[in-house]
């Protein structure tokens, strides 16, 4: 059974530690400008960081539901290759972010659409799943013959 | 075993589409009052969507959380119907928030009664099968005879 | 294959019942200090008791990642046990942030140390596994040969 979640496990980790980065940019930027928990105002630079981290923890758990449906009902490989490229506009987001609000737009339309893909994704694999369970009608094979 | 989960996928992609609704709202109503990133305060309309949609955001992994233990433990297709009630709840509260504070309330009351029964039947299922695997003790079988 | 996740399936709705415990100090300071939603600005100490418990939220996610990837390619009981140690540190973090904001401190370093391990159990067995599927290479038993 593992070797079907493996990628999608490995993707997740991966995804930790990247909203451990986060974490940590915010920790830097509180000492940086000198902000003390528990305040979260502070000058523009430190705002955007503060709310980069906070927008990617808010969608953190959404990935996850949408990698791991879309790699158990649809495909695990394609799944996490999904996840990866989500992963690394998250990453663009936040640096960009971090310039300025606009630079943080087009790697957030960008992760955004990985999102609805991987949900188109699932919601096939489910449907899909579905059909075959209870109509016992495997429209991919209809599809092939 | 994705007959085990597939009703609780299915509920989980709704409910990232739910997630997903609140989001553009609060990007609707940034628009509309003209406050953009990393801004969070502005008039109360404002911040009454805004804090909607970071309290469902907030929720969101204790539900899917309660949901799928629920669903593996207790009964999937009980949890899945009561997490269909938990988001048309989420929904109504939403709704609510967003014509004032006071009309949140009563399903805000009603989604976390939800989630408590999610709760109580995941905590029964696990209990349950950890009797039977540990002391052999079949509670089920019992009350039955 | 319940059998295989049962402790952490445990450990997660512990983890839910904490979260609970955390929203309702918020309500409870909420009404002691006359703050009402959508307001979250208040004096220092409603702040703490917001923050903590908005903190505590957003690494519950993470949390519940990192439990479930230890626990399916490392050792469930390892992992469950770990789990624990993190709620209760969670808890004295809660508890200590309520105080004053230099008492989170410690709780909060010991939490984060507890997180690490657990990335470090989930990354090393997700990679044994990947080394044993792909390669056909199993450490394990090169080790203790």
């Amino acid at each position: 059974m593992l070797d079907q979640i493996h990628l999608l496990s490995a993707v997740t980790v991966l995804g930790v530690l990247e909203q451990a980065y986060f974490f940590l940019q915010v920790i830097y930027a509180r000492r940086a400008f000198g902000i003390s928990p528990p305040k979260i105002s502070g000058p523009p630079e430190f705002e955007r960081i503060f709310r980069a981290q906070v927008n990617s923890s808010e969608y953190f758990p959404i990935f996850l539901a949408l990698l791991w449906q879309a790699g158990l009902f649809f495909h695990q490989g394609l799944a996490a290759a999904l996840g990866l490229l989500y992963l690394s506009s998250r990453y663009c987001y936040f640096k960009g972010y971090r310039t300025s609000s606009s630079e943080r737009l087009a790697p957030m339309y960008f992760s955004a659409g990985v999102l609805w893909v991987l949900l188109a994704a699932a919601a096939l694999g489910v449907l899909h799943f579905s059909l075959c369970h209870y109509v016992g009608l495997d429209v991919l094979r209809l599809l092939t013959v």
